[in-house]
């Protein structure tokens, strides 16, 4: 699906909304309604009428070279040139992330026309991923996998989490990603516990447990995966934890299908955990959209009242952390379709013995 | 400077605008007044009793590690963890930052207590770093500049943007940069005519203007650097054109000094390139404050009303860009003293001929 396509599809939803326009301020919106991918962008879109793009000098060529199809409006004050094309009518903003100051100065500056909220409108477009975008993330998915198959071939033993971390950052760039997905997180022994540890100069040692968390980009496109293992032989303790993690993945994954409801995943996931005995241990997020942001629409939670649709991405982590002791997480980044969830993060989930 | 002395200043800066406290919402001033690093979290500072912390369950364990002089409450929804603390008076809130909607939220839930804006409260205050902050960002351009002094003594030629870029992250990486501060622009030939440039797969060829803006990220803090340099011999067109440039940023860097207008180094550097003939190819900002994000206050502008600060660091990066020919830019990290401005990215500003 091409960048006109996605913008026709929110003209169509301005229609349902009864809005004029919309004035798209959410950089990720605007890479995603129109390819550009700077750091700094603006576009209105009118029901009738050319959109237009507006960004600064620096981004001049860029915006010629990537937007061939689309008007630009080039200056340092982005809500000035974009109030130049709203002159009247209701348009819509994008009040979830606006900032209060911003809305105001472009309320003023947009004379009779009104703002209203237009409220996760593109969010809710970028839910449904198109086939290239499916290619991105596949790819990014792949490069991780191969990367933490790299990784768990390496003596790890006597390493930091730092310099382990480095190097699985390091070889998912050599194997293609145009950045990593976000900071890598490494935790070993006891830091394991920590949901979201960053690494530090703690050395990995024999019968520790190793939870990383990580990912590549491709293409603007996030990879989200991580995989818990043991470096020596698991402990029965360890064995156990996993295992209730492993299940507990699997109950909830098996969901991710079009058409069923996402709390019930969330049920699903939750009440593995509470029948193995350690939900009082999940206390994070169980999952979450995946796409040119790493958490994006949908959160999976209890109170979710919607439903999924083929061609969503979405993360399933559920995990047990102990303080003091150790954590396991497990996660993939998954593929909804019609039929059964599709893993795009294909590394094994059996608790590896490593080292 | 303790995080608690950082509170403190603000404390004293909410008295002086007749607040009766403040709500933190914006992530990186989080940090900068409780030194918590993890990615979601919330300050409630009233200008008397007890400041509280918020954060989700995530970063239970890490809040505790490192802030344990503050209070905390754990939880998903942090705008309502902050409004039980809010029950009267009036508060500063962050509207440059806060969203709409967030702030209609808020307002909602602080029953009798009224918001007001707080703008830029602690952005003002980042802008004068405390002696850690300036050892960190100190780090960062030393690593900096050993990574690029180590690059051009590679052999370049041959390679592609992207490879050398990734060799130059990797070499932060290893200096000891916890991350890189930013996506690195690696622009060969035509392609440094391009101010901001994603590095492609374009090889360095012989005669090639080669630009690279890069930095390490050290403890939070953010180092940021551009050199160009040319493959081979210089012919007289690069040769004119970098001497405009590091002239230029010669006379606006000079006047970085404690006491001087900011307006007056915008005109240093300017005057220098209309004087050369190349200010109609400058097309960017001139500089920005560097700290823990990579552009902060102050920015370098014609109309900045304000006068520089000793201890304040800020960039310094003129440049001249044409289109399908090349581009040059010179870009320094530098501390502002009561003396001579520090350089703190020493890496030679000579036109390098390498390879």
């Amino acid at each position: 699906m091409s960048a006109a396509d996605r913008r026709a599809r929110l003209v169509a939803a301005l229609a349902e909304c009864d809005l004029d326009g919309v004035v798209i301020t959410t950089l990720v919106n605007v890479r995603y309604l129109t390819g550009f991918t700077g750091s700094n962008g603006a576009l209105v879109l009118p029901r009738e009428g050319e959109p237009v793009f507006l960004t600064d000098g620096r981004y001049r060529d860029q915006a010629a070279e990537e937007l061939p199809d689309l008007a630009h409006v080039i200056g340092r004050d982005l809500l000035a040139g974009a109030a130049q094309s709203v002159t009247h009518g209701s348009w819509g903003v994008e009040t979830h992330v606006l900032s209060v100051d911003d809305h105001a100065r472009l309320n003023d500056l947009v004379g009779d026309a009104s703002l209203v909220p237009a409220v996760r409108l593109v969010e809710s477009l970028r839910e449904v991923k198109d086939p290239s975008e499916i290619d991105a993330l596949r790819t990014a998915c792949d490069i991780s996998t191969q990367a933490l198959q790299w990784l768990v071939g390496q003596r790890l033993e006597g390493r930091t989490e730092r310099a382990v971390a480095r190097d699985l950052e390091h070889r998912m760039l050599e194997l293609g990603a145009e950045a990593i997905a976000f900071d890598t997180i490494l935790a070993a022994g006891e830091n394991s516990a920590i949901p979201h540890h960053s690494p530090t100069d703690r050395l990995l040692a024999h019968g520790d447990l190793v939870k990383v968390d990580f990912g590549a980009r491709v293409d603007g496109y996030h990879a989200d995966c991580t995989r818990t293992f043991v470096l020596g032989r698991a402990d029965d303790w360890q064995r156990e934890v996993h295992a209730a993690v492993q299940e507990s993945q699997a109950a909830g994954l098996e969901l991710f299908r079009a058409g069923a409801a996402v709390a019930d995943s969330y049920a699903a996931a939750t009440s593995s955990l509470d029948a193995s005995g350690w939900l009082h241990a999940f206390t994070t997020g169980l999952g979450h959209g995946v796409g040119l942001q790493i958490h994006e629409d949908p959160f999976i939670g209890p109170s979710h009242a919607g439903k999924l649709d083929s061609r969503t991405v979405l993360t399933m982590e559920p995990g047990i952390y102990v303080p003091g002791r150790g954590g396991v997480r497990i996660e993939d980044t998954v593929l909804v379709t019609s039929g059964a969830p599709e893993v795009l993060t294909t590394m094994t989930k059996d608790l590896l013995e490593i080292g």
